[in-house]
């Protein structure tokens, strides 16, 4: 049962924009990632095929606060602690932390569990299949 | 005076991921080009130089919640209204609207205006400049 | 019969990067949003739903070359000519013009036509349908 | 002196399209990727500061073939090899290889060396400095 997870990265030139600084729209794929790297750490993917059908992730919401840009080249980490984890969705609490430590962005993603059919490209909401639930725990209040 | 304003897309093949969908990052790019038209309709840039000087608009916080997915070349508007208007930051809120008028999706994001110094890279928060401030105003109410 | 189309657009910000200019990855996805138009110009979708398959149209390869950077705001026009068309492909030559009518950058796109199953992935090549190769010609050489 | 550099990478959801593959303009994003950790295996950086000018690399062309797709999670490697040093631009190789060894894709960049102004954007061929210059070689042409 894992309950977070720290996920490394560099900042890349495409990931600037003319201020200098990484776009915002490419912290939300930085938490993505983070998720991601996380449930492959429990030998599971965000994108599970199972007999011609998904088990899928789509976002129901996002937030993100900045507070201190990162630049080219920074290194930088993605804390990400389990929030929350209902019965057919989690939320999930990111802290970005510079190569010094320090906070620099803190966000979060709600995440709802679906049957997806790639022929269609319908979903359906489904409850937490029993395999990647018994993997994943909410963080101890402590650490939210 | 101006306190929302309506901008059209379509959604590219770019913007989607192997789900078939627009993938949620992208609507943080789509508000903020939103954001940057609306300025334009108002004879400003989120990015006016001056004197060797930019007044600037970092973004402080932004959030969005996901109803319905947006498709390959779907059609869609960004509702833009500004909720609240400080001496030196906005908070804008969005609706995304498709084809058929229906909300997909709502977001709001928080600048801060700053003084930005191209050479150094360096931003210091900064009061609304006036011939900005004089042409936007907050939403009445009732339409926030 | 068509082999050509004038596609315009404006620099986003997110397409910045930290030089100031568009980062030169976009170039690819604005010739892209050419080709797609270019199809919505003729009835067509690049990505075509019929009976549970597709008719797509992968890149087999492309290339771009840059003269003058395009910069936030900046308008400018993708030129599209048809330059060849095969059996079961097509190659597109670009020209980037900025807003006084100045070549800043020139392309090219060679796609194939394929056959493709959404369910499984799969991708088979294909003679580019009757409906579609009878609304696109190549252009006269002196246009090339 | 080094003339060739191996960089690997997984992809990323968000850089997959609705026909469930990496989307093209990707492959620019992972060569200039590879490109940039070749330079900071020697100690560089592609967008070097000093004495408030930039050395920076603004791209010239590049192109890239595509073989086969490569899908969410897979892991490949991007081969770098220098195949032309010039006084003031060099030309990159670059082959993309699954995680069998198997080439996917190729592609290639030519890089100028530029001083660069970020108080105001000007750019300005430059011979490579020495510094720089040194620390880099062509491949012996069986290599390329």
């Amino acid at each position: 049962m894992a309950h977070e997870y720290r996920y490394r990265r560099r900042v890349e030139f495409s990931e600037t924009d003319l201020a200098g600084i990484v776009h915002f729209s490419n912290y939300y794929r930085y938490m993505e990632a983070a998720e991601h790297e996380f449930f492959r750490s429990l030998g599971l993917s965000i994108h599970l095929e199972r007999d011609g059908r998904v088990v899928g992730w789509p976002r129901v919401a996002s937030e993100c606060s900045f507070k201190r840009p990162l630049r080219f080249e920074d290194e930088f980490e993605v804390h990400l602690v389990v929030r929350k984890k209902n019965h057919g969705s989690l939320i999930y609490d990111f802290t970005f932390l510079d190569d010094q430590g320090r906070p620099t962005a803190n966000g979060s993603i709600k995440v709802a569990c679906v049957d997806y059919d790639p022929a269609t490209g319908k979903m359906k909401s489904m409850r937490i299949p029993d395999f990647i639930a018994e993997k994943i725990e909410e963080a101890p209040s402590s650490e939210e």
